[in-house]
């Protein structure tokens, strides 16, 4: 093998930043530049801001209304109106004119009754520089208007304006660029149909609207081959360009074919590699020296993962940005959030954990999404973030831990937590849901029937799809019901009947026909996890049939949905799954029909009447998302929305 | 006079907008288009979004290392290490790596021992799966990745792009132009110096600022003039290029002069005109109708004043523009302050109140920044706006209130509030803290020596700049915080020793020498606030010359800094103020010295270790600042950074 590079000593991000800055000259690094007043919105000034001229530069009116001495007018009372002549007693004058020579007062023309054209009677005396702006009231010229080192706000633009500062010294914005690495990514650009060992680079377009986000004027590159000759080009040409940030995209970690390391330390001195979070380790940081032509630059490695180079977007470049810029970093919001489960944690590394999350009641509940350091699909659907600290082995079920929002806190709010088997139709429903008026996001946590009636009855989901099968009635879900939610008043309402079946390589070619077919060796199983209800049906079906789970080759191999099943019989990575119809469909796949079930949504009786849950089953009950359900085939909608009894079984 | 407008019932800005929103039709409004995924950051969906490729689109290494079949290692222990021949029972793989055929598993490169070229040793069997990613693991194509009308953020777009979602339809982006009106108002691009009657338009770039923060599409044009037709043609013109939301700055008061209900009457509907929020009020909402040739678009009336039109725009238009796109409206973060000062308010009226705040102790003390609404830097000065609801008739020094933050909520721990005497050299404090690699923000509130005393006494400053004289004593400070702050303990440190005088014109035109100048007639005389130090060193001057405040023109008049009364006798307003010797020379105004006294900052001793107060003491106590401060001319440094006792006088 190759030579490999061993880390450095991880250590937290915060300290990762720390050296980082210790490490750079900031002022010599950027230079500062003299804009346009009216462009400088969101940049830094590199000086003090001085008043140019006073505002207002004269005494104006601030009503509308007329003009007079106050001297003029003490006599005037309610009972004994005073009469003004034009010219000599008083002006009319609108907001913003300038006082005329030797009036000190405005009385609003609401308390003016007017004569004639030139006379005017008041009933109240005015008090001196009453509705009167006065020069330099607000802008005193000479004046300090903005200090050094301030983020411009859109109203600092006004107040310059003003002040008649029409061009200001700034800080230079931070220039970065990104270069993804690797044999394997494809440039999205070519719009490539990926092949097996290739991934579609997207790293770099993250970074860039991260950037954007942060006010860096960023750029990036298309792929750079795994070669260190050519990285270190690359990263070089970067440098020339005028980038104070380098950032390499992969190639940051300990592999045979991670240059990062190699490259940085050939022209500069690696500061930190690896630092204590997870996902996010393999994150690089190493300054420039002269060997680099631009000494006192910052390069970056960010890891290949997405989830991980998010985390190095956040923890490490975000901080480094604004510190350089002088900007503000953003501030994350934070809430505490109740864990829907409990969540092990492996000590010595601070590990992120994305939620989804949203109110149920008085508490946020927050259900931990996958944590792989490639599953950037749980980046789009957390609603918060959770580190869990170093020292801790994990968090217990129904535990209180802060957790950084990814949403506004209101938002929660409009989040319906789902936590159950999965189905199809939520997809259908989450998107239909996102459609109203007052859109609602649908937050599904697929554990399976029983793994959502468990989450009722920990409090940490408003509602439950199950398809829980009972041989010995005949009956769904209730039987379920009543041994596992003992004491909880639930009601129940129908979703779909759904096919469920055996999905099989299109054509059949093992011809499979029925779960008999699942003893033969040729075949090799997909199963579902351990609680779902698919599973329990293919137990009852072994059952009927005389077959033990050994018998069964793959039944030990599981996946959480019905999608992911399918996906291995397209792959040929199993030749048969238990699942359902629309699943097979949507794959072109063929599908032996094993059983009808009903789908059934468990609804804690407490919340029925909550917004989001009427509006939830007041959808279902339309005939528009009942035509879209049954387009999907597979399932029957005669049941949808109906609230289930027990005993019911297929009937409704 | 000429015909005036006259309010509609003011309502409640969430009342006006909901008005709006039922008068528009957002999805007939704004129409979808295609975009490059890459730039859709921001963007809102038009519709779902099915991922077209699975990730990974194969079984891939999660791990540096080699592929097994698992069922060929079951044997291997720690005791008894397993070899496995190269080819048929391992091959070497990176991260990323497609799982050759037949290997489902991957052993850690940590844990293999290399043999030779071919052979390795494992001590430890793998289970099916270990450390690979398998084929849809984190997206299974036909699924659905992201629904509608959802506000695409950086990980989504990298979410799409791993799906092989090169273009998605998003919602246009909001349209919208800003017309600045009025025949006073410069274009700022001319750079123009501002006579009488003129203002220096920067409203539109304010907006400029704002709508890029909300991701709108947004143009401006130079001022339109204060003509009714023009501006119906400039309206007209914007509906034509496309913008959905046209805005007139200025004219939506109702004043003869204000054009923009007559124009919005003639080519729409008015629905709100006069909101109940000051400043504010003057905001007109209109949507236009066929006489307009593009009906159904939303036509605003902004205020003139740079605080109602900032208003205007966080209450009206931020909300109604992201509706119209779809995008979450940006949630304040909210803070409960102290109030520093009592704070009356109208009844029937929310009333917008500016907040200098910052932490003191383990409270959030905000003291109200003056009210008008043209005092634009207000804006500038704020870290906080409280809303004193419309039933309210204020709240008062002490009392507890939800602010909206303006800074980000740790910025407070890094403000030095300090409530006191202004003087000049604050400002340079100021802009040196902002200088420190820990920037501070001084935060300074006017008003006046015994103010700054009151406000220790409420807990509501950090510290105090006082420069009281006493007369009976001879001594600066102490005799007056023996008598006010009772029982509270305060370390007190000279920033500098001043020179008070008289400020007059250039060449002293009317040859006033001292204080008996006064008593001439002719003489008009600009005053400081009670409670001023200043004042009483005048009323000290005036009771030894013999004269009586009523023997001096123009005592009543008050202005609330040193700079403020320079400017009155700049501008003619007055002859002669009391002042310190900067703010003549920064307005080459002449000065005849009258007194030098002691500028002390009071500091509750509770507060000295405070690491802000530390930082500021340590900055007076440079070189390079005390000669800063020598530069400003008026100052003596002789006792700066030093700790005061009673009985020092001006000896120290």
């Amino acid at each position: 093998m190759s030579k490999r590079n061993i880390y450095l000593k991880t250590i937290p991000p915060e300290k990762a930043v720390q050296r980082a800055k210790e490490a750079l000259d900031r002022n010599g690094l950027l230079s500062t530049e003299t804009i346009p007043t009216h462009l400088a919105a969101g940049r830094v000034t590199a000086g003090p801001i001085i008043a140019r001229y006073s505002s207002p530069t004269f005494h104006s009116a601030a009503m509308d209304g007329i003009a007079v001495r106050a001297d003029d007018t003490f006599q005037a009372r309610e009972d004994e109106p005073l009469s003004l002549s034009r010219g000599t007693q008083f002006e009319f004058v609108n907001t913003g004119n300038p006082l005329p020579e030797g009036k000190n007062a405005v009385v609003m023309i609401e308390n003016v009754v007017q004569k004639d054209a030139d006379t005017v009677r008041i009933e109240a005396p005015a008090f001196p520089w009453q509705h009167v702006r006065r020069i330099g009231e607000d802008i005193v010229a000479t004046e300090l208007l903005i200090p050094q080192n301030r983020e411009l706000a859109p109203c600092d633009v006004g107040a310059l304006l003003s002040a008649g500062i029409y061009e200001v010294e700034v800080r230079e914005r931070v220039r970065a660029k990104f270069l993804p690495t690797g044999d394997e990514v494809l440039n999205f650009l070519d719009k490539p149909a990926p092949g097996a060992g290739q991934v579609i680079e997207s790293n770099s377009q993250v970074f860039m609207a991260y950037a954007a986000s942060w006010g860096v004027d960023a750029g990036w590159s298309t792929p750079v081959a795994d070669d260190e000759d050519t990285l270190r080009t690359a990263v070089l040409d970067a440098l020339s360009d005028g980038n104070h940030i380098v950032i390499v995209g992969a190639g940051s970690s300990a592999g045979s074919k991670d240059f990062s390391r190699k490259v940085f330390e050939s022209i500069g001195t690696v500061l930190v590699h690896g630092i204590s979070v997870m996902p996010g380790k393999p994150t690089l940081l190493a300054v420039t020296d002269e060997r680099s032509g631009h000494p006192g630059r910052l390069l970056v490695g960010a890891p290949g993962y997405p989830v991980s180079a998010v985390v190095c977007h956040e923890k490490i470049l975000a901080p480094l940005s604004s510190w350089l810029q002088g900007t503000a970093a953003s501030e994350p919001v934070t809430a505490d959030v109740v864990l829907a489960r409990k969540t092990p944690s492996k000590p010595g590394m601070r590990e992120a954990i994305r939620l989804a999350a949203g109110r149920i009641g008085d508490r946020i509940v927050a259900a931990p999404l996958a944590r792989g350091a490639g599953m950037i699909t749980t980046l789009t659907k957390a609603q918060a973030v959770a580190y869990i600290p170093e020292e801790s082995e994990g968090v217990d079920q129904g535990e209180t831990l802060a957790a950084e929002l990814l949403v506004p806190k209101a938002d929660l709010d409009r989040v319906l937590v789902h936590v159950g088997s999965h189905d199809n139709t939520l997809d259908l429903l989450a998107n239909e849901l996102m459609g109203l008026a007052q859109p609602l996001r649908l937050v599904s946590s697929h554990a399976g029937s029983m793994g959502g009636l468990t989450a009722l009855k920990a409090g940490s989901a408003l509602f439950a799809g199950a398809h829980l099968f009972d041989p010995d009635s005949g009956d769904f879900n209730f039987p379920f019901i009543e041994r596992y939610l003992e004491g909880l008043d639930v009601t129940v309402v129908n979703l779909a009947i759904r096919h469920q079946g055996l999905i099989v390589a299109k054509g059949n070619p093992l011809n499979i026909q029925r779960v008999d077919s699942l003893k033969n060796e040729k075949v090799t199983f997909i199963n579902r996890q351990r609680g779902a209800g698919t599973r329990i049906l293919l137990d009852h079906h072994l059952k009927e049939a005389g077959i033990k789970p050994t018998e069964v080759r793959g039944y030990d191999n599981e996946e959480f949905t019905h999608m992911a099943v399918a996906v291995n019989v397209l792959t040929g990575a199993a030749d048969c799954g238990l699942g359902i119809f629309a699943a097979a469909k949507a794959l072109d796949l063929d599908f032996v029909p094993l059983a009808h079930e009903r789908y059934d949504l468990v609804i804690p009786t407490q919340y029925v009447d909550d917004p989001r849950i009427t509006t939830l089953l007041e959808l279902i009950r339309t005939d528009g998302v009942q035509q879209k359900i049954a387009t999907l085939g597979g399932y029957e909608t005669d049941l949808t929305g109906r609230v289930m009894e027990p005993g019911m079984g297929l009937k409704g």
